[in-house]
């Protein structure tokens, strides 16, 4: 077992080293919604504040019956009783693959916790990347040949794994391709592990959005949370819905459960259970919410597309996956080091992604441009026209400057010379 | 890996049942503090309730600011750089066992998680009885041989644990075995994980207590909580103290938590950066309720002394460990299920800790007979003779009531019957 700290949390805290020593840093780093706790939330929350019992593994039942519902309003009828809650949907993730078992197909690139997880529970995960121009899904037909290469050696490959839609890349898989998907993991006998947590974020509500338990609810694992929706990831609070009957993987994944984490907070389990009931006023907090993000990862897009990286259009949540590999300076871990060495701004590599080291692709959040108090937050969601907004357009200016200083830097020669190259006359 | 649903939390999930379906059952199998939460720490979290942000996998500033103090005011000078707060101590011990790796030599009996925690990360426990007449620490003597048996079996033993007072013995290992423990660890090269989450709720507080950290802070991982002492078990707060110098391990341990769990809830751990300071109004709440605990588990512990049981003299927490092998009626499951199933009296078996199946030792748990309501509880809390409130008297009278028929019971051939023995005419 090599772990070490998930790369979005190390390189944010190291980005908010440098900002309290007090250097300007641009955060595009971390995939923090950056918006305020809608005040119907805080006072559920409130109102709870009493709840100190530990309280069902499962979750609470009035929790339980609002995911349940939640599923159901989008076409997927749930039993109360296939719902499994805990502190975040990564727990979750953690606990389904403990209690499945074996190895587990990702796409390349995908989360970074997916296989830094996998390694953790001693599974090899096994990385395929998505058909051409789509993201958070492996291409099934090469699932096929990886998982019988596997398995030919002696493995044994359990799960496959898709993000809807996706981080890094902010791509929807096709329904075509889930269509496939699902196939495929039938006439492999696999488990589907379907992470939609940034599913109510699609930029276009009008997207057809197709998740594996659509069509399999029989053998996929559908995990969601409120972290990217409602912003509220350090409540830590994620559901799953079990397959359809999976009875066996529930007790399993919730005695896994009842010995790491118990329960998600009593309090916070009470917010959640209003949340999934999707009320009305958290229903247009999330519509104001993903018009944000979507008009901010296009408006940030653009600036990487005017220095001529090559970036697949966002399609939901707050990323974008630029590469940047024409500028010819060096693969994910040089980009990313001279984006935040000498321009200012913070992203995350490809690679920590499971994608090639070779290729110069980042990972760019733009949630933390909204503003850095929850008022300019709160502008902001509230806006028509966020990109005028100062604080947002000085952010960009930033980014703009960056960018530009980053693809004159190609041309320019005495600027290229990396500093341990530079002759030194003396060790002083 | 054989997974099952947490003793303690499962017994708790079918008394719930029965009692949901009408029957009457003395709740004593769960180990929960069963007081309500503190006004003022209702207030913090309320005052947090705006903290959405992941915030630092080891745990917010203040808190890990506020558990050093807590350290140090007790005795055991604390750098808050070795703080790693999450979601409950149990969230804490597993990340532990899994970022030590290796197997664990554990006390027999101790409480139900550890064992299970390390069969989910691959370890062996090795179960070794304590001194006689302590509990929670296993005999430093066996503990060499054991170690040194296994290691020339080829294993790799890293650590030894101890719960200071016990779960579920109740009972606080002396000075003199933590001072051989240490000698013993430091000869086998082990880390030491103290579980200290009941240490605030020894009865007597003049009671000297030792902490394996106090005589080796350079191996000792001390943790706590806030689930017994403050009654926030629901709320999901634990801390851990490292030791002295251990970057390493606190790397491997922030790489485990941020892939599994990320940190506590955000209001929570504000509400707890609090408590941790021991504000004079919460250092009260805390001598009521070990008061209350102490008064009701000499109390319960008169009762099953009452009809012949061996019962250690519980010393801290809300536990004792009656010993009901006189009566003959068969080992620890056994005696689990006639008391519960025929008498109305939830109680954990024995060997679910890990104890000697055959032995008729079941787990006692008195804090849920403290009233059903908030307001009863309180009134528990804040009265000069708990044992006089009416449903205080009457929980014991049906304790009473309860053990005096399973006394009985042994000496009456009829009622020993056990139904499967009673000859069946046909089967219909």
């Amino acid at each position: 077992m090599t772990v070490t700290l998930s790369a979005t949390l190390a390189a944010n805290e190291e980005i908010e080293r440098r900002r309290g020593a007090g250097q300007r840093v641009l955060h595009l780093a971390f995939g923090e919604a950056g918006l305020p706790v809608h005040p119907a939330l805080r006072d559920k929350l409130v109102a709870a504040s009493e709840r100190n019992g530990y309280g069902p593994v499962a979750g609470a039942a009035d929790l339980r019956s609002a995911a349940a519902g939640y599923w159901t309003r989008r076409g997927l009828p749930t039993d109360p009783e296939l719902i499994v809650c805990g502190p975040g949907s990564k727990s979750l993730l953690y606990g389904v693959l403990l209690a499945i078992g074996g190895d587990i197909v990702l796409p390349m690139p995908s989360w970074v916790s997916y296989a830094a997880q996998a390694d953790l529970v001693g599974a090899h995960p096994i990385l395929v990347p998505p058909p051409a121009g789509q993201g958070g899904v492996p291409d099934p037909e090469r699932v096929t040949s990886a998982v019988l290469h596997a398995r030919a050696q002696g493995r044994t490959v359990s799960s496959v794994l898709v993000t809807l839609p996706d981080n890094p890349t902010g791509r929807l898989a096709s329904s075509q391709t889930i269509q496939r998907l699902v196939e495929v993991a039938r006439e492999l006998d696999l488990y589907i592990i379907s992470d939609e947590i940034y599913r109510d974020l699609l930029h276009d509500p009008l997207l057809p959005f197709t998740s594996p338990a659509d069509l399999a609810p029989e053998r996929t694992v559908v995990t969601t949370g409120l972290s990217k929706s409602l912003a509220l990831g350090g409540w830590r609070i994620g559901v799953a819905r079990l397959p359809d009957e999976a009875y066996d993987l529930r007790a399993r994944l919730l005695a896994v459960a009842s010995e790491i984490w118990s329960a998600p907070a009593a309090p916070v389990q009470e917010a959640a259970a209003y949340a999934f009931t999707d009320p009305p006023e958290l229903v247009e907090r999330i519509v104001r919410s993903r018009r944000l993000h979507g008009t901010l990862a296009h408006a940030v897009r653009d600036r990487f597309v005017g220095i001529g990286a090559s970036v697949p259009t966002p399609q939901g949540g707050f990323y974008l996956y630029p590469d940047l590999s024409h500028l010819r300076l060096g693969g994910s871990a040089e980009i990313t080091r001279i984006l935040l060495d000498d321009h200012g701004i913070g992203v995350l590599p490809g690679h920590a992604f499971g994608d090639d080291p070779s290729a110069a692709r980042v990972r760019v959040a733009v949630s933390l441009l909204y503003g850095d108090t929850s008022e300019e937050r709160l502008t902001a969601l509230n806006s028509q026209d966020p990109l005028q907004l100062p604080w947002i357009a000085a952010n960009l200016d930033l980014l703009s400057m960056g960018l530009t200083e980053l693809s004159l830097r190609q041309r320019s020669p005495v600027r290229e010379l990396h500093p341990a190259l530079v002759p030194t006359p003396c060790h002083s």
